[in-house]
């Protein structure tokens, strides 16, 4: 298709279309004379995903980008590949390791993996922003004076494995090898906010259960 | 104690304890003389959530006010003043009715709800913030070509009401009735940050286990 038939399909208009392919986040398309170029449909998918990020994720376009480039890239390690998104995206800072809180939730939230058994998010605890942010979140519920201990978090430790596993069955069931970590990049971006949306509607129906409207 | 002692405790300053009284945030302590005034364990409890709501939630002043005024108000229902938190955080805006994906998707969403059988989240869905989130996020899902039925939800809504059924279970077994609607409102505010990273963690894990990290 040329350039006005993929920015009808995608909503995106020619001009941001030629702005990614400049910035390099789309890839160029097959240049049929010197100034006409035909893209396809892997380009459209691409669009849609770049759509995604910034319009509804609000990512950067330099962090686009990165995550891109992660996804991309068939010589990392595919877990690699498919953390790509959570790893490149905005991170939470590395909390101060003097802080006695944060030293108290560090050896916490390590005892809960053990107590999990979660054997390889131990082996990449020091590297994985997504430790970091549990240690964060749990050191600033300890400053507070609520201690979320490792023994209470387990429960819901065990419900985010089974949530994270039809995530992963989802991922090997209806998408393509080459779509995989496209879907992992929109299961960080659009898929959180359901899941958060429907965390808080069954708070509702069940504070509504056993409490009732009036 | 006096406010020396309040500020050393909670470990706000003793300027910024006046600002909240004067806000309105923090109740009046027992007047004890002209310049002095008593505070008590009640006002370092609600010291902490202020806290907690401004700092780690970056909750503006005025929605602290209008979270606390709905806590603290014996009239409303319960379920209302532990929904407070949420019905009063910073919304997502009213989709355009319009708009053909937004009416897909409010359709597909109950659907949702009369198959999961939650009937007190479909009384409410008409007025509740986190259906609309509910909404918003799956139109915007659509909108990019990705169709995220009913049906492929019920899973994940299953789960998320398990959580939430811990969510109320500890508010019940740990918590004095004085305390629950604080509890509510710390976990929208700083508990979600965790299951966020609870679900990147196990996502990590899951990963790792199918794939290997070579």
């Amino acid at each position: 298709m040329r350039l006005a038939e993929l920015s009808e399909r995608s909503g995106v208009s020619t001009a941001t279309i030629k702005y990614y392919l400049r910035e390099g986040l789309l890839a160029p398309g097959r240049q049929v004379n010197t100034t006409t170029s035909e893209y396809d449909e892997e380009h459209l998918r691409r669009l849609r995903l770049i759509r995604a990020m910034i319009q509804v994720g609000r990512i950067p376009v330099a962090t686009v980008r990165e995550v891109l480039t992660h996804v991309d890239d068939d010589s990392l390690p595919r877990t690699v590949r498919l953390g790509a998104a959570v790893w490149a995206l905005p991170q939470v800072p590395e909390p101060d390791a003097d802080d006695e809180f944060v030293q108290g939730s560090r050896v916490a939230m390590e005892e809960l993996l053990g107590t999990l058994g979660w054997t390889h998010a131990q082996s990449l605890a020091s590297l994985s922003p997504a430790f970091r942010s549990l240690v964060v979140a749990a050191a600033a519920l300890r400053r507070l004076g609520y201690d979320w201990s490792a023994e209470r978090l387990v429960p819901y430790a065990r419900l985010m494995h089974q949530v994270a596993e039809l995530d992963l069955d989802f991922m090997e069931a209806h998408v393509s090898e080459a779509e995989k970590a496209e879907v992992a990049v929109l299961g960080v971006v659009l898929v959180e906010p359901m899941l958060r949306a429907l965390h808080h509607l069954a708070q509702e129906e069940e504070s509504a259960r056993r409490y009732g409207l009036e």
